[in-house]
């Protein structure tokens, strides 16, 4: 159940769940609320007032009389009704509450995401089918797996005959057979084509079409995730994630690529990869009480290297130049003799590359979004240490892979972190006094600053005149705020008494340079992608953000920095995690799981390294948000504001 | 170089092998040659005179007045030309030699060979190409996998795509295309079908296509052959054979499976029989001075017991009725997954059974002569202990398997031995004297009698009248040899003097008994299978004998005692080892070996066991040749002059 805030004196309105915290709330539309200690409830300064409606708040720190009057700490209430809030203190010098455009972060709805990824049918790569078999006798006895097969063929005589697993299913079939007295279920793999036989793949005695399980997992570099579904409904029965256990042995892939070289690095690394997955496994079987061999399907989408290593395929090549990796198309492999925890009929299908840094991930995300069947032409774009960029549609299909460092995710940053509890997430900054409003993952006292909070920060500090569009301090304001660190200038997000870690919370102009660079590689490739095809950003009909970066990206301050190109705010898309996505359409629908070859077949590899248009669009893109303000319209506005 | 060899008085002549043995030879022709002691020289009876020609003779026993005289032993003698031989003691009453009709045994010219199996191709189905792969650039740098595709197929632009197998290959392919400096040798599977992409196995660095092997395998119950071919030029190279390493568990089938039954049993026959292809490939490899890695391709046959235990598959069901195996189609399998000497990536195919006893070696052994392919109806036969029958043309074909029992092996002869060292394998007795003519395998004294020697021992009594059609001895010959023993009457083929076993070698009217109810089996499998499609045996245009057992066969005894049905002997054809002959044309003609799936489609399985028709023919038969001599028109023609 949704509920409407509307908050005072602006009359900013934002549509939230039931239950939702009000500085989170308000951080997402727009308003300004004094918020120091990242949501924690000791600064005290996130007073606001209820003026209609109902909240769950403690007193806290509040004297009663202001608790008896309605005032509240945003940071620790939630909305119960729709209601209307006044923010006190938020005034201008004109007395107003301040005039911001509200976030324009499009939550994804059930319509739009359907619009995008169209609709799938229940009709998964493995089905059950049970089979009631005619006991051999002396004028019928054809041997059992002939007899098998023409059980399963039976009443389907435009089928062709089946194959099967050797020799595992041969081995028990005499047993299994006559111990279930001649009635059982198969497990069915359908033939890669449509022209291709169906493959039995193993038996279980009696009938047991009720249970067919299948498991879509996403490995990432950092995190894998894992979906369990029902494929006779298709409904998503449990979700779990995990870091991914090779963590411990590099933070990106280049750095796995490095350690797989040593002695064992390569199994090593194989072997926590599948750890982390068996992990995973455990998970979502316990959640719905389901035996790990229940599972008949695993589909999965990993970037290059992280196939590789699943696959125990050494990456070695792909690090060095021409950067080649041993192969793109990843055939069906059995799980269990990788060491997954499964059956050891099941398949595990790896969603196949493009290219050493365009991986199955991207073709995967690419495949649910169904940019293969549209006639629009879209950018897809995943955010991140190495960001992915597709241009394209259903006629052509161009990629590349751009390397923008680590600063989307913490690396290079004084006080980047990843996305996890204590990390600035959200960040405003008041225009007239430069006091910040900041809100942290899980409203505890800030530790640092994670991807989405830095852009928020250095669009803020750019709106309001704090720094520059070379990303540098403006000298001119005197603020205890804004002062001359050990880097180079800086801005206290948070004094030691309101951080968790006892120390100040900064962001400095080396921050902002490497956020600058990232984002610039990033907004280049788009640039040299499309001109490569003869286009410009004016051609595109739709952006979609896949990642989950992507997912929690504001759209109008990305564009503000320059990540995102400056186009009309209803061009965008955010598909979320479109690899696990296209992990599980293709589990639940055969016929959309066929069409990935279209995918992989229309999509051309760029290579951006050494490619010199490149190197000079990113050399005009070190600005916030760029050189030419040309392409920036909406920037140039608000910065003429100033 | 064949010879000529005359013999005198009566001008019997038989072209022969130079060097072959003098009393070989003339037992082939049907000329009585007194030989009590199988060739060993010992008797001295076997005298003849070299009237032309030259042979290699020692003086032996002699007397040297004899020998200068031109008289040798012919059990010592070899031809060394065309000769003319007068045999001085083999007189009738008449003081003419004995004029026997020649012994029409049909040696296999290549020419009929030829005509039965057809000419064959010189395309395997594995091929190695050679590859020059050009490097990976910026501009270029797909991936290896792909990269390798494209060049196998360059300039070949409706050549499929390879598959390829994982993941060996995609492990060891980075590798070994960079140390190899981008210039390989592919193995390549073509695929099951016209249609069907080939399939890459392996990668050699640098070219290596002038080496290219393949295996063809036998697997009986006793013995396994196998032949080494070079698949590019479809030349045999080398042969070995070994006794079934399974041999000590069980003479035959059905004891093996009782074995497989055991704890620890069914892997234990499958380790032997490993074992025994494992010295095979060994032997041939040795031979010819390659590795056993060097061989890519292993095609083999056996029954269908034999198969199942290769594949570890449990034979259990085979021996209950309804008589049913596991599989009658077995998928190709890696070579050294069986634990087979050979290259993981080595593919073994076993020919397909058509019901549990009738296996893959008849169907390969149909396959090699081409039934499936002919107009003519053909009678294909193999004897043994269990005697496999097919009958049809490349219409339809119907098969039955028939228990005969193991007297054609020598089991439940009272002197009954395997055809090795020692064995009469050939007989002939005076017409008045009633002595005997042995001749034993390798020309040693007798130790007992193989199946050839049985037949034509029974044959031999028969046509001079010692046993009558029932199989009892003559009680009025008044003869030393022709006496009442232990079981009954018997005939001493051998005094212990004469024998290597220090006791009286006989033959025993229980021994005529069991061959006759072997034989029996026979004729009446061939009987009900060919009425079960209302055709007689005037029907046949050609009987194809297969089979170790069929190559030693002598027709004309073989029709004497009704083991084999009494037409014109320009019908009868010797395959031969007819398993191992498909086994090895399938290895050199892939076109050939995709035909083999019309032999398994068209071949219609009849069971004998409990069939009213089959147990009638079978009491009819239980004479010799037959209660009814209007079926042996030729063998009642020689009783009657008896």
């Amino acid at each position: 159940m949704s509920k409407k805030i509307t908050f005072l004196p602006d009359k900013t309105t934002i549509t939230v769940d039931d239950g939702e915290n009000l500085l989170t709330a308000a951080a997402t539309a727009g308003v300004y609320v004094h918020a120091f200690c990242g949501g924690d409830g000791v600064c005290g300064k996130c007073k606001v007032k209820i003026k209609e409606g109902q909240v769950s708040s403690e007193r806290g720190h509040l004297k009663t009389a202001e608790y008896e009057n309605g005032v509240r700490l945003a940071c620790q209430t939630s909305v119960a009704s729709d209601v209307v809030v006044e923010i006190p203190e938020a005034m201008g010098k004109d007395g107003r509450a301040l005039r911001r455009k509200p976030k324009t972060t499009r939550a994804i709805s059930a319509r739009s995401l359907e619009a995008l990824i169209g609709k799938w049918e229940v009709t998964p790569p493995v089905e059950k089918r049970f089979i009631k078999i005619d006991p051999p006798s002396l004028d019928d006895n054809v041997p059992d797996l002939q007899r098998l097969l023409r059980g399963i063929r039976k009443g389907c005589f435009a089928c062709k005959e089946p194959t099967y697993d050797h020799p595992e299913m041969l081995r028990e079939l005499p047993f299994i057979l006559r111990e279930a007295n001649w009635e059982i279920t198969a497990i069915l793999l359908r033939g890669k084509r449509e022209e291709e036989p169906d493959r039995i793949i193993a038996l279980e005695p009696g009938n047991t079409t009720d249970r067919l399980y299948g498991l879509a997992v996403d490995i990432g570099t950092t995190t894998v995730s894992g979906i369990l579904l029902d494929l006779n409904s298709g409904k998503v029965l449990a979700e779990a994630s995990a870091y991914n256990g090779q963590i411990r042995y590099g933070e990106d892939v280049i750095s796995r690529i490095i350690y797989s070289q040593r002695a064992g690095g390569l199994r090593t690394l194989q072997e926590r990869v599948v750890h982390t997955i068996n992990e995973i496994i455990e998970s979502v079987c316990r959640n719905v009480m389901i035996s790990p061999s229940d599972i008949s399907y695993i589909m999965a989408a990993g970037n290059t290297v992280m196939s590789h290593l699943l696959l125990g395929i050494d990456p070695k090549f792909i690090r060095e130049a021409p950067y080649v990796p041993a192969c793109s198309q990843f055939p069906l492999t059995r799980a269990a003799s990788l060491g997954v925890m499964a059956h050891p009929s099941v398949r595990l299908f790896l969603y196949p590359s493009i290219a050493s840094y365009v991986g199955g991930d991207i073709v995967s995300g690419v495949h649910a979004c169904q940019m293969h069947k549209s006639p629009e032409l879209t950018l897809f774009i995943d955010i991140g240490t190495n960001g992915e960029i597709v241009v394209g549609n259903m006629d052509w299909m161009m990629c590349t892979a751009c390397s923008a460092g680590p600063a989307f995710e913490g690396g290079g940053i004084r006080f980047g972190m990843r996305a996890s509890s204590g990390a600035i997430e959200n960040f405003q900054i008041h225009p007239t006094t430069y006091d910040p409003m900041i809100v942290t993952i899980d409203r505890t006292k800030p530790r640092g600053i994670c991807g989405s909070g830095l852009i928020s920060i250095v669009a803020e500090l750019l709106e309001s005149g704090v720094i520059d569009q070379q990303g540098k301090f403006n000298r001119s304001i005197d603020h205890p705020r804004i002062r001359d660190g050990h880097d180079g200038y800086e801005y206290v997000l948070a004094w030691s008494k309101d951080s968790l870690i006892g120390e100040d919370v900064v962001i400095t102009e080396v921050d902002i340079d490497n956020l600058t660079r990232a984002k610039g590689a990033m907004y280049a490739g788009y640039q040299t992608l499309l001109e490569s095809v003869g286009m410009s950003f004016n051609d595109l009909d739709r952006i979609i953000l896949a990642g989950n970066f992507g997912a929690y990206l504001d759209l109008e301050r990305a564009i503000s920095i320059g990540l995102l190109p400056d186009l009309d705010r209803d061009k965008f898309y955010y598909l979320g995690n479109g690899s696990l996505m296209g992990a599980q359409i293709s589990l639940v629908d055969h016929r959309r799981f066929r069409q990935r070859s279209e995918v992989s077949r229309l999509i051309t590899n760029m290579e951006l390294s050494e490619n010199p248009q490149f190197m000079n669009h990113y050399m005009a893109a070190l600005f916030l948000p760029h050189t030419d303000l040309n392409l920036f319209p909406s920037v140039r506005s608000k910065l003429a504001e100033l």
